[in-house]
């Protein structure tokens, strides 16, 4: 997925907006997860959002997601943002981890095919993602409103 | 803050579109944040969303959002979203962990002021942010692009 | 309500869209009449919108609407619209009316609860509503297209 | 102007959201007001909008402005907005008046050319706009915040 | 038809977007389609689309749509783009042709109505048209994707 | 680039709107001139655009740009649009040919580098450029308003 940051994706700063590129993190998660699963998925968690560059007006903006982890319904995303600036330079602007759960038309968890694990990267990024599971659920036990 | 869901903000199962809510959170934090620094304050993290309930097409958005957790130049920032529906029940509806940075008019960061601890739950919510802060700065490590 | 002042929010001279703003204060003052009627309801009237300051790129702008006065399917909605600058000084931009009728699913008119008077400040706004009502009336006889 | 009701102008209703219309309404207005003044032209207020006919997706708006009454710096513009709808019968929407005021590139109101008269009906409106003018300034001796 | 050019409507350069100025040729253009055919219409082509002088935030913009052909069921609409500056100068900014075919509530094609021809210069801008269809025709020969 | 139609996408009849469909093929095409030049580049013709299956809310929509070819300071773009639907099913949407020209941060054309051509296809894709390069150039000498 390719953007090109125009005035209305700024904030005051003359930088993207945050919320933005939440958006666009969003839109390229849940269509990696769709056709994972080949059918529609819902947004259950987002973290791991590190800004580590500024997106300027006028950059263009790749981000790139793939799947890190399929559970019975559920599947883990990751995406890495970066911006090309005028030079054409690249920088590393954001990685996101984005789960869903692949659901039917009337909104009931699907089963979703395994993660085919090709390499030592591969495996290494699953367990990655287990790890980073169990801290999801762990803290999920916490996020009551209080 | 307060938003109506209008089918501008909506995905194409008419219930309201996750990067939209996220930019609510992320509005409704950076205000919080740059209340309690006297600054402007830029996103930094973004963590720990947990989509509870689906919001859907005409519901009333109530977002909450108070400081956790203050460092030198950053804040911890919860928002707490609720749905109101048409028979005005309310229902959890998300959580989220948002960090920020200070700073001045160059971009640079700047020191804040550290948070008032009133009470246990105060005491509680303070801990927590300690303990996500350290996740947050271990995970950190790991995002480099692979 | 609070809103973050964005560049998709402001004209061609870095101050907030009159347009935008109107969009906000009838989204505030729907929201209030919504939760009085227990029902939905639709914008009749929209009146005595005063410019007074004017709101800029960046500001926070707090809006506030509370209900004046109910008539049997009418109510009126007092909203007040403050910007908050960078410095945290607050400033009063503008004071509307909007009147909304509740309606049922099929759009026909619902009678609304009365409004409680609890002081002489609510009993002052109260009369002054009945003079807005009456002048509105009057005029309403007066629009027809010519 | 001529717009055509598109899904993002809508409310959950599938009707044309208020703030939507009051947008065009402003658009429209500034548009006349800049013309009339050969300046750059701020909104100061805006009144008596009356919403008599709701807009339904899919339908195309006719808004006409014209200008009433010119003070010293200020201009009265009135609106008309009309609905056409597939049949391509058309419906008397929404009026409205829009105060503005011309400014010069640093804000400061600037004197605008006089009203032509040139028969009954246009002294007839230009009438009509003083009584209003006199109401509203009555108005805004009483719209300070309480 | 007639459009304010605000920051949301720009590019990185402060010129209005040529996305934003192809969606109103669009929208100005299938106004036209609709009244002409008395019946819904949508886009089948979209050619000619010349840029001749840049549009800037602020402007006032002037779009003209006239039909020029009408075959069985497609229409063709001759789009014609204004700028109007701060001063009240106005320049032609871009012209387009772009090709509607009417079509029933299921999207099957619906017949049209002629064209009337009065003068000369009708009969000049239909014979236009022809051409521009016939070439249009061989091209759409040479477009499958390779 | 990769894109997912939403309601703020659509038109009153639930496919995609022309209009956004414009705007992202000039967002890709675009991203490519600028690659392509190294340099700041707007559009200047925009032709050729067939609409041959609508593209439906919840689509995911795949757009692919490349350069056909260059003259001196300009370039010529094939865009080709595709759609995803829910199966996975992919079907051609739309071609078109935008035109750009490199410029310099103060508006003046900029020298782009040849186009490479590898092989028969690209040299084939070439000659049709040049071909409809001429027909555009005799066109624009027919669009002046009349």
């Amino acid at each position: 997925m390719t953007e090109l940051v125009l005035p209305q994706h700024t904030n005051a700063y003359g930088t993207c907006f945050g919320g933005t590129i939440l958006s666009w993190i969003d839109i390229a998660a849940g269509i990696c997860a769709r056709r994972h699963a080949g059918a529609q998925a819902v947004t259950v968690a987002f973290d791991d959002v590190h800004f580590i560059t500024p997106i300027r007006l006028g950059d263009i903006v790749n981000i790139a997601a793939r799947i890190c982890h399929a559970g019975r319904t559920s599947m883990e995303i990751r995406v890495e943002v970066w911006r090309e600036r005028h030079d054409a330079q690249r920088e590393h602007a954001n990685t996101a981890y984005v789960v869903f759960v692949a659901v039917d038309a009337g909104g009931r968890p699907l089963p979703v095919p395994g993660v085919v694990l090709d390499n030592d990267q591969d495996r290494a990024r699953f367990d990655d993602a287990v790890e980073r599971r169990q801290l999801r659920m762990a803290k999920a036990r916490r996020t009551a409103p209080r």
